[in-house]
């Protein structure tokens, strides 16, 4: 019996699936984040081991087990050197000792691509169409019947994420911190924070930020604050989502533009933690790209994002 | 002969200089940055030791020379909690043995504020008016001649400071890595940035960013980039400056409505690196805030702001 690992690496969790040859999940284990731009190769290959070690002890397998392809779909993964940088770790991985693993991995069986990929495979089962990512960050990614793809955003928290639940966090303190100085008209965001970070004056936010050195994936847990004052009707918190709506209409657009057309009946697939919220950002966002292209379906994906890695890495062995 | 010391400490160095009780600068040093808040406490500490063993080394006296007081004013400080912490610093000054001084401060001989304090004394002379201090980070500050004051902005790289030089440079490859995806219009900011760090592709402004981990201070060293792109007319660069200019109107513009009156007679001092572009910024500035308040004088400091701390560490002595 043959087997492979389907890996989505993300920036606040890492997800691998064991799958067998009729598709079928048998372990799924989690891990910490694995965006390696972010926290770095070392603490990237950990979570990925752990992930992996976490799905083969989930499955109950006896002995060693046979992994015939792995594919891996990182955050922040595109670029040559990117790639050859996790072809490094599945390396590091194949000498892993305390995976209980027979590896049986030719290069064709090791895929390597961004895990807004293995997120379209997942939406709809096949790899045409658009996915829009907005968790801890931002991509848009399209790939057409001709194969030609399209990549747009994903350039990370300090020079893009537009509409990532890290850049919703971010304006929602910014605009909290201008409305204190009197640059901005009131809002409830003041309240939000200061509430849910136990604040005396919303002044410490610099301290929760700059001396607790606070990462991009706790910052971006804040998101959740500016959806629920959005949901209970704050004006300002209902202008930063409505901005996030734009910029991913803005780089959906791009996308269709660029490989498909006007007219083009496609589905596209939403994931990521920014879609769950109440303020209706999923509905608007749909309202919109809808309103430009008529023939788009904008969907939640069907199965999680390492099962379309799953997918993919399936299809290596079947050719 | 006794003697005070002014100190100036920013995101990106320390400034100290050595004055007498006639205002005459008798030495001058210069260390690296230190905002606690981006670097820490210990870093901190060593920048404005060897910025003040620099400029007493300087003044070349010989044997011990006495301080009877000092004046700290920093990036970044401002809150009780903030005074706490260099308050410790300043005793940690006190026990350093290899400063070749005789510390005789009583506590009111210490000053410790903003850095935008010293730079509104160091401007006009007096502590009454306005900064907009625009360098790595901003802020805005106001004190009126009741003694009121009014700080707006301030909130480090990653809450606020709106129209620093890091948040136009951040700005720049923002707009570049948007047009590279087909999201925004052509811009020069493409190869400005590709020839300035060297680079192949656009893409690789991600190695840049976060696999070498550049600081605040490294990225913000970039707005130049930006700036000379406006002040060439490309489109999308002078739109980062405008908005800059606007972010830096409105916030000087909340600073006037709280502590002084649309008509008030004042001057406005623009300090920091962002003022110094070829792309108009501080005409564009100016010709906005008095097309709103008429009797505004928007002027450069009349000496550095290390220069301020001095007089308000003399000041104390005079009491």
């Amino acid at each position: 019996m043959s087997y492979v690992l389907g890996i989505d690496g993300g920036g606040s969790k890492t997800v691998c699936v064991l799958m067998n040859d009729l598709r079928q999940v048998l372990g799924r284990g989690e891990a910490g984040p694995s965006n390696y731009h972010s926290i770095g190769i070392e603490a990237t290959l950990q979570s990925i081991q752990s992930a992996i070690k976490n799905a083969v002890e989930a499955a109950i397998i006896t002995n060693y087990v046979n992994i015939d392809a792995i594919c891996l779909g990182l955050a922040g993964v595109g670029r040559a050197a990117d790639i050859e940088v996790v072809k490094g770790l599945v390396k590091e991985l194949q000498n892993n000792k305390f995976l209980t693993i027979n590896w049986a991995l030719k290069p064709e069986n090791i895929i390597i691509c961004n895990d807004a990929l293995i997120a379209l495979v997942s939406g709809i089962g096949q790899p045409v169409g658009i996915v829009v990512a907005a968790g801890t960050g931002s991509i848009i990614f399209g790939r057409n019947h001709q194969g030609d793809t399209k990549r747009v955003g994903g350039w990370g928290y300090i020079l893009g994420d537009e509409g990532s639940a890290y850049k919703i966090a971010i304006a929602g303190m910014n605009a909290a911190l201008k409305s204190y100085d009197g640059r901005e008209i009131s809002t409830s965001l003041i309240e939000g924070f200061k509430q849910h970070l136990d604040l005396e004056s919303i002044e410490d936010l610099i301290e929760v930020v700059y001396r607790r050195e606070w990462g991009v994936k706790q910052i971006a847990a804040l998101a959740p604050i500016v959806d629920f004052a959005a949901a209970s009707g704050d004006i300002v918190a209902n202008i930063i989502i409505d901005n996030a709506v734009k910029e991913l209409v803005k780089a959906t657009s791009t996308v269709i533009d660029a490989i498909f057309s006007a007219d083009s009946v496609l589905e596209v697939i939403t994931t990521g933690s920014v879609w769950r919220g109440r303020c209706k950002i999923h509905e608007k966002f749909a309202a919109s790209l809808i309103k430009k292209f008529p023939n788009v379906n904008v969907i939640f994906p069907r199965y999680e994002p390492a099962y379309g890695a799953g997918l993919l890495a399936l299809q290596t062995t079947q050719n």
